[in-house]
């Protein structure tokens, strides 16, 4: 490992210079004002390797949106709290469909596919809310995000929170199905506002990367010593990140950069090579399955230069 | 590894034992004789790892029908006559409904989800036969499996092959569904007569796992020396593996066992352990998705206590 | 015509007859308790001929909840107000599917098939909020049922009202999910909040036979004389009702009584008999497709006897 | 009815003129070289009236491919032959989908939702078939169609039903996911082999109004005097064609024609007008559901200008 970590200084900044220059860069999502006014000529990159040592480049240090991303730490939260009496209530298979289908929520009967597609996530945050008050829990989740990244710095963007609520018809129209079939057990409201407002955190590739550090070390953060989840867990989640990180662009990001990641429609990705580095790319142009475009290709060439990928070395 | 060598012989027998014993073994496929008529009791397991080492438990040397497990294979062979063209044709997403589901198509033009649900795996075998007669493409197939395990003797079983032939009308209808759509180019009864014929080779675990150890070791079978496939498309099916390969039960497998994987309908599973071993058990009875129950829980086992999930060790 | 009014009256004392004594009546809504305690033993039945006599038999004079019967109405108001731009918004063709399933929705981009599954029947409701106050909106539409039904006692449930409100979770989410597509403009609670009113008006089936007149008579009330609509409106009206009137179950309800049809699931069938009659009955036990059971029934014994179908006389 | 048989002269010949003037003719079927070489000028117009006078206009004469038209008269022969035993197979619900969908058939196990879809159509063809020998069934079929004609003269286009059995990969699919579902009793080829050959009828406007008329006249052709069906078969019938004869495009006719009718990919349509007309017109350019585009204006003149709407006079 020791002579890869030259390496991996050169590849991250070798990264950064490439996607610097590039002209494709995807849409950057428009639905919200704070998200469309993002430039998107943005690019960041951190690795953090086992020893510790981050390596980064771009726009690493600014912080943006981190969106769906923190439904890993949601997840990861909500195991904590209630153990595997989670899985009752969102499965743990793709989804074949887009990020905010209806349709499988009919076939059945209000059961999300899994933790990462819009609907889980809901079922995911009421778990955690559980008879509380949204600004409890909304501090819970606040305060763990805080605890992984070792990081009290790191806050929610209200102004994207407020936007999201008084537009998220669609996430609306996800939770109250969902209640239907009661696979809610708090007020709608409660529960979305506590969602809204988790995926406005807003964080920087650096805080990110430090974040998932505790799935890439077998449910233990290295520097902190901080044991946050144990090792079946910790594997467990990264599993499901590989599965259904990216929507219905899972497959695509198995196939040609073979980690463990979560997309966010902000624009950043986090992923995971376990026992090597956590990773967080930031780019806000979007792919058509909703992920960052020059996020992916970065990932791409660093798990292949690095020799990183999960299915063989 | 040297000191994991000895463990691995005693886990490998540990959990032949262990099933040996166990009644809930899940429901032996019935839509054919050949299949229903196979001992539910039977177990075999067999691991080789990366020094060629096998180390084999329960009924290992039992040929049994691997059915969908072929289509690893017909996946490699395909890649190899056209390459990434074939990703025209069939894509490399989870499918998020069963094996045989036909909704998909409709809604997608009749282009198949991934290459191992059934409409995926007839139309990388249409691209085999690729205007060639049906048993030439079928030697090409029989051939390919002979020299990836590196044994002459295996062979198709003929009445297995014959009853799917006359009982297979849903996959009849998966095929006219995607000629329909110009998806095949061959003529409809000869590419699924290759189809299942394919599906009926028999093997034992033993040959499974020597047939697999490309995958394991970046391309190549560290015994004869022999190169596959180029590194980067072992990975690639490793991950197409892992994403799709156990139908609508992937995440469940991937959530438990942590490995690229393949079922077969015969009971059979292919793991690979990127870098440390390839992996076949058998036991026929399946769970709801049609995959091995005793073979899942088996794997469970294994990849647990010798550390290989790729989610982290 | 003038033999047949004898028969009708001794016909529709058979039918009120026959069904005091059935005893397989069908299931009693019960996911709001207003509806749950309805007598299940109620049936009442009341015809309106062409003169303007009334023939009823049973509860005829006993008020019911009308549910979305009351579609028939907004949509004809809907129409008055905007006319034919309303089918924008929403289609006219048969759904295949139940009447709150929200698949459609996904994949026909937030647009109802008709106004008489409740998504359909909330865009017509928001076309006639248009921009006003609820309180407004629903005035209008008491008013117009007052109007059609020439009694001006008919009034809204409010308990009932009240309850669909707090209960009403997949009406909320099929709103929301309309307004993620911009296919309502008033704010969704608005529009719901009218919608949960009308179909909460109790009319007995007397009544509700007087409001349906307009749609036998060309548009037009022959005892009042007022013009509801023009002819062609009111013959389109009845071939929405024919084609979209009983959910799921529209093709059985063509099939063995022949007439334009609207059930609601508090139990009542509003028909219509082209030139001859309007018809409401009333039975609160439910079929498998949320229609009145025997209310069916009592209509399909009317028409079989009457020579009244639509489909040949 | 006396003074109103000038104007239905008047009304055809308009209608006729009308016609044959129009440059928007929609899109005329291409799927086959002997529908793609029809002359996309052509229109015809045949009525009957009750009195069995003939009024017709343009290519009256001129034979067509009667295609999905040929599925009422199939229909009405199963119900012969098996009675209501038929429904068991097949519903008579709207599909809610195109004519050869087939994702309904797997959410239904198998059961078309009814006789006027592709894959219903073929499922009453195999009621028909029935473990006789493809031949003698079609023969069935053909005599029957001459019967209800009243003319012997009436034949199969063997270059039609040929290409269609080269061609009809999706009908192949249909009825093999039937019968995988054992919706289907005979061998697959068979039943099609029927299926395509009936559905390869030809006749012209004159010939299939004639056919229709026991369909007007509770199930009595009013010339020859022979019974062809019971007078509340043929009102069910007539509901089927109203309910589902025009596909997803049902609703529409329904709207705007407000009579009972069945069209056919050729460019025909059979319309019925209960106890006043029977009536046929072809133009062989369709519309995007895939029926008659100055077919459905010319019904819906016709239809508008005589009072004949089942909906109100």
């Amino acid at each position: 490992m020791d002579q890869a970590t030259p390496d991996l200084d050169r590849v991250v900044k070798d990264i950064a210079e490439d996607m610097r220059g590039r002209t494709d860069r995807g849409e950057v999502a428009t639905y919200i004002p704070e998200l469309a006014r993002v430039d998107p000529r943005a690019f960041g990159i951190a690795v953090i390797d086992a020893e510790g040592r981050v390596f980064a480049g771009g726009d690493s240090e600014t912080p943006f949106s981190i969106q769906s991303i923190s439904k890993v730490f949601t997840l990861t939260l909500a195991l904590g709290k209630i153990g595997d009496r989670l899985w009752r209530r969102v499965g743990r298979e793709p989804s074949g469909s887009p990020f905010n289908s209806i349709v499988q929520l009919e076939y059945e009967k209000g059961r999300p596919r899994n933790p990462f597609i819009n609907a889980g996530a809901i079922a995911v945050t009421d778990a955690i809310l559980s008879g509380h008050q949204p600004r409890e829990a909304l501090g819970d989740i606040l305060r763990f995000m805080q605890f992984v990244a070792d990081d009290s710095s790191i806050t929610i963007d209200e102004a994207v929170a407020a936007s999201e609520q008084r537009t998220g018809f669609r996430n609306v129209a996800l939770a109250n199905y969902m209640k239907s079939f009661d696979v809610l057990e708090n007020p709608v409201p409660y529960t979305l506002g506590v969602y809204f407002h988790h995926c406005a955190i807003a964080m920087s590739c650096r805080q990110l990367a430090m974040a998932g550090r505790f799935l890439a070390h077998l449910g233990r953060n290295p520097s902190t010593g901080f044991s946050v989840v144990q090792p079946e867990r910790a594997r467990r989640i990264n599993a499901v990140m590989l599965m259904c990180g990216h929507y219905d662009g899972s497959g695509e990001f198995a196939y040609r950069v073979g980690l463990p990641g979560k997309s966010g429609v902000g624009g950043g990705i986090l992923a995971i090579a376990p026992g090597k580095a956590s990773i967080a790319v930031w780019s806000p142009g979007l792919d058509a399955n909703g992920n960052s475009h020059l996020g992916r290709i970065a990932l791409e060439q660093l798990t292949r230069r690095m020799g990183w990928s999960v299915f063989g070395a």
